[in-house]
């Protein structure tokens, strides 16, 4: 490894950028960083790391510059100005800000265009698992140039997966994913607004509920063959049956005046699935009509 | 035992009232078994069930009733009329349909005034968990009925967990569960469709899916205790990062004409948590919201 290859800058310092910054720190790479608020550096400052007066002054000082900001607009915000794009020419940026595929392509041209290097990728796990081997980090964009930063991003710890050259795979990777992330905890907490409506609490409830997502995994890989080829064998559950328990949280969550807005539109997927023909289906029949081939 | 008690009926001969007359015939118990539409027992009977020519012989067949059918107006279809009503006196029912709380503390009134024993159950997992280590059972009721037909309940293997004494207290748990569950699968199925749409198939994606799922236990049993005290640090991720993660699961979804309805009242429901000040809290504020304290 040259000097510097075992350098990078990274940009944002939010709970992932410090997490991101920390555990290049503990693999020893020469950390430099930058964040629009001042301040957030210290502990890092304090572990060794060196805060930049500009972004600008931290992308020139490490060929790989790593960027985890909130969203696209806030990377434009940071990098889209002259003296940082002067200054990041020849070198390479990782794009770890979560965003869609649309704005990893945009970002890509504007890169090229500008002459730097790269890559977009998209973390999947929370900031507690960075540099342990629970992290999961997708990458995509030029093979060459992932295989070049390669050692730096296993730094990060856990798998990193190169989902293609398509600059916008691991984006849309990434919002599926988020999809069914938020959704799950959009369902969890309405799970504890009803359970505590009930007088059950949360510390009750929740043995159940981590039970109930440990059923998730195999389910979702079992389907996924059957999804694919437009089979959705309700055989052991059917579509109708989710209706009927999906009113069931309707009527109950309503009996407590607790907004039903999430499960209303799920349900009304459901119904329109079933009207469609799919009632002996099962439940992900829906994403024929979310997404009809 | 008695052979009383080493015999049980099954009324509701679905995906899982069969796989659960499966497990008590696997068990050794003598399995009397009725189905409103006939055909269903064929490979019961093979395997050496008893199918009954109505509910009334069926429940008289039995000091122990095991009901699982859709919901409980097919209960009431099926055990609410005399003849039924008349057999059971002096037996006992364990309900394993799903309905909502107010449904069971009802038919507990009811079973209370016919003279027979009323325990409420719900299932927490799939139908091929029945008769495994892998079956989730909840219970409600009186104790002592539930003591005494515990063995034959756990011919079905598995967990149980008795709830208490409240006949509510297992439909409160299935609601809530049932609520997580389908908003969960409804996240799954969508963020099937937007990755179809980006060219990513269900199998390319149900890895990460499932990573995605191993992550969510811990999460639920962390926040459970911060939940009920009603904190909800937004330290390590904060409701404002979700919310625009959110919103990039809705432009993307919108730009290839997907449903964005369940992410939308998600999203709504988040935006509300921040307007009533949660801006620094973790996304399970939204709990506040749908629930005031
Ligand atoms: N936290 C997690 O568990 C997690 C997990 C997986 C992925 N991610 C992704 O990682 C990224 C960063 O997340 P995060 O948790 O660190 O918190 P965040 O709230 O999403 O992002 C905070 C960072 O964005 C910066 N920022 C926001 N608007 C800006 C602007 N207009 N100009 C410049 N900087 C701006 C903030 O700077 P200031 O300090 O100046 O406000 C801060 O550095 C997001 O894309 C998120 O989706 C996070
Ligand atoms: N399947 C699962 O994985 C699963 C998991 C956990 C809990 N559960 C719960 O278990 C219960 C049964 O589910 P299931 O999977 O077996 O399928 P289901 O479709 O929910 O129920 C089918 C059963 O209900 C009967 N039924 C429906 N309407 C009726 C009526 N008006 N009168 C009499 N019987 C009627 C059906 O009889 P016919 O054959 O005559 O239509 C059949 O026996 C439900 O409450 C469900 O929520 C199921």
């Amino acid at each position: 490894m040259t000097s510097e290859h075992s350098a990078v800058t990274v940009l944002g310092l939010g709970p992932m950028g410090r997490a991101l910054a920390g555990a290049f720190l503990d693999a020893g790479l020469r950390t430099t960083m930058w964040n629009r608020t001042p301040g957030k550096d210290k502990e890092l400052v304090e572990r060794g790391a060196v805060s930049a007066g500009s972004p600008e002054e931290a992308v020139g000082a490490s060929s790989l510059t790593v960027v985890c900001v909130v969203n696209y607009d806030a990377v434009d915000a940071v990098v889209r100005r002259g003296p940082v794009t002067d200054a990041l020419k020849g070198r390479t940026v990782v794009n770890l800000t979560a965003d869609t595929p649309v704005r990893a392509r945009d970002t890509a041209t504007w890169a090229a265009e500008h002459g730097f290097g790269y890559l977009d990728g998209a973390i999947m796990t929370p900031t507690t698992t960075i540099g342990t081997p629970a992290g999961v980090f997708l990458h995509s964009g030029p093979e060459e140039l992932y295989r070049e930063h390669r050692t730096a991003l296993n730094a990060l710890g856990g798998t990193h997966t190169h989902l293609g050259e398509d600059i916008g795979r691991a984006a849309a990777y990434d919002i599926a994913l988020l999809d069914l992330f938020w959704t799950a905890m959009a369902g969890y907490a309405h799970a504890l607004a009803v359970a505590r409506a009930e007088g059950v609490t949360a510390q009750e409830l929740a043995p159940f509920a981590a039970g109930i997502g440990t059923i998730l995994p195999p389910l979702f890989e079992q389907s996924a063959e059957d999804v694919d080829s437009g089979r959705h064998s309700g055989e052991d559950n059917p579509i109708t049956s989710a209706v009927s328990s999906m009113a069931h949280v309707i009527h109950t969550s309503e009996a407590h005046g607790i907004d039903t807005g999430v499960m209303r539109a799920a349900e009304g997927l459901a119904r329109r699935a079933i009207a469609r023909g799919h009632s002996t289906d099962g439940f992900l029949s829906i994403t024929e009509i979310l997404n009809p081939r």
